[in-house]
């Protein structure tokens, strides 16, 4: 027995944990059978496992050979955990790394888009598969270290520039924003409003862009004041439609650029005892659980964010394998989901 | 230099990564300059890293002494991750872990409310700092398995008997029931529903006592039909809110056992053709960020999640440092928050 050479009289005083042989032996058992105990298998008689439980209780236990495996992680970043987005990111995340056996970190970096130093010190310590992070930047200098360390990096709904360098995944951002504010045109509209997202964020850009290709293609032209700059809050929807409906000639119509944004503007129509969607058609973006929900329910553009999430994952894991990407930008397709907040114009 | 002695000529074939001395003979810098920078330290000059970074991307890099220090990890488990609730409890475990440098590793149950074998072994293998399930109970052989190896677990919002045995933070549901349900009574309701969640979920059962025990009290008899088994979902409050309005004699009011319920009852109402709350009062429980951005915004029974998941995490680091718990339930108070749901019955 080479494993219980080092073992104390048993009884005898001995304050550091014991050994598996160690606890074998003073629980007249074999060492097979104290490492099915501590490493959770099953096939132990209930009373042999109480015994073993009894002396790990009450002398402790050392693992002898390594202390802990390194667990195999799988780092998903977010700049911040507001309203449901990141849930939908979670579970595709969740999704990818449950069906490979790792284990998911998740992070929150403190109201800054780019991640800092301890971030970075902290994912280099712990060397995971690779790291997600969503709407998020991060440094050249923290790119290189991580590829030098062959951490592999994705974006999801990345906010600046897609780049070269680091391999993303989209949404069809601009596509979605055309066919928003095609479905309120072709229901008769002309006085439509759009309140975008923040202006660093390049998915809310290209909403706005999409917008307004839509309009110059049905050749109505653009009102500056029913452009109004938002930053994904309820809060904006509410504050942007309360200022909407007091112009001189006030939209029919509001394309709010995240569904928090469309709840901000239905209680603005609240407030002033318009009725949706006969008085105001409002349409929202994302399509997170509770679009469905609101009353009536929201029109909305659907993007995929469970679907992103899982192929950015899907993607880390690839390049961890050593493979190579087909292509280092994806850019999943949006779909507009017609439900009861959209209705031609009733003046 | 003791650390350079199995230095292989640079420049020579060798198919393994190098160490850092062999990385720092090739770039011609000291061992400190290398270890700064694949430790992702930023003090050092941006060409010294640019040349240690290329040495790394063409050969590879290999930890000499230990290969990855294993992270200090929290572990926190959900059964599902579905609605607004996952993230209030991620972003108060979040916060603990955080100030205490650990990383969080998320996961879910598949469907099902006890933690399975895959799930224990991969929490033995990692042996993190501690756990956290939510809404979830492990069996009595999981729990001594997780002690055995002195791994702190702790439950969030238990479903089942607190038991003595495993620490948990619960809210105060009983109170938040009978505040919630004397609230409407205080405004002159008599027909008042209840929605429950789940027949296994200890709170609901005392959300509804609280109930029963504020209609007791007030006087009012309990009308078996005005009591409804749901299941903590939209659709519950939608299809048993249907089933009500159809009664020869209706509620005025619906107390929802979570804000998710309630608006699904904003939803039949709707239906309907009922405004809220001038002919229908509705009441939710939990104050989820979507409560307040309702149509109107719903009357609800603030739940502290976040503060509930910080709590245990705290708990969790106090076990971990092997201190004692002042005590092994902790109950944290519910706050009736009044907004426009509700109001006196107009009948």
């Amino acid at each position: 027995m080479a494993e219980s050479k080092d073992v104390k009289a048993p009884g005898g005083r001995n304050d550091r944990p014991m050994t598996i042989a160690q606890i074998a032996e003073l629980a007249g058992v074999s060492t097979a059978t104290v490492s099915k105990v501590v490493n959770g298998r099953s096939e132990v008689a209930p009373e042999t496992r109480a015994l073993v439980e009894g002396v790990i209780s009450t002398h402790g236990y050392r693992r002898l050979k390594k202390p802990a495996k390194p667990a195999s992680l799988l780092e998903l970043v977010f700049h911040e955990l507001e309203g449901h987005y990141p849930l939908e990111i979670i579970k595709g995340v969740e999704r990818v790394a449950g069906a490979h056996q790792l284990a998911m970190v998740l992070s929150r970096l403190d109201s800054e888009h780019t991640p800092g130093r301890n971030w970075v010190e902290g994912v280099l310590n712990r060397r995971p598969t690779g790291v997600i992070a969503v709407f998020s930047g991060v440094t050249a200098e923290q790119g290189d270290q991580l590829r030098a360390r062959d951490i592999p990096f994705v974006l999801v709904d990345p906010t600046g520039e897609p780049g070269h360098s680091c391999p993303s995944v989209g949404a069809g951002n601009w596509s979605g924003g055309l066919s928003a504010t095609r479905h309120l045109l072709d229901l008769g509209h002309r006085r439509i409003a759009i309140i975008t997202g923040p202006s660093h964020a390049l998915s809310a850009r290209a909403r706005l862009d999409g917008y307004r290709a839509a309009m110059d293609a049905a050749g109505v032209p653009l009102d500056p004041q029913l452009i109004r700059t938002g930053d994904f809050q309820p809060a904006d929807g509410l504050a942007h439609t309360r200022e909407l409906l007091g112009l001189p000639d006030p939209p029919t119509a509001v394309f709010a650029s995240n569904d928090g944004q469309a709840l901000g503007v239905y209680q603005a129509a609240h407030e002033a005892g318009l009725r949706i969607p006969h008085d105001l058609s409002v349409i929202g973006f994302d399509d997170l659980p509770p679009a469905q929900w609101a009353v009536p329910p929201l029109t909305t553009v659907r993007q995929p964010l469970t679907e992103m999430a899982a192929t950015a994952a899907s993607m880390v894991l690839t390049l961890a394998r050593g493979e190579l990407l087909t292509r280092n930008r994806m850019e999943l397709a949006t779909d507009l989901v017609v439900r009861g907040s959209t209705a031609p114009p009733s003046r």
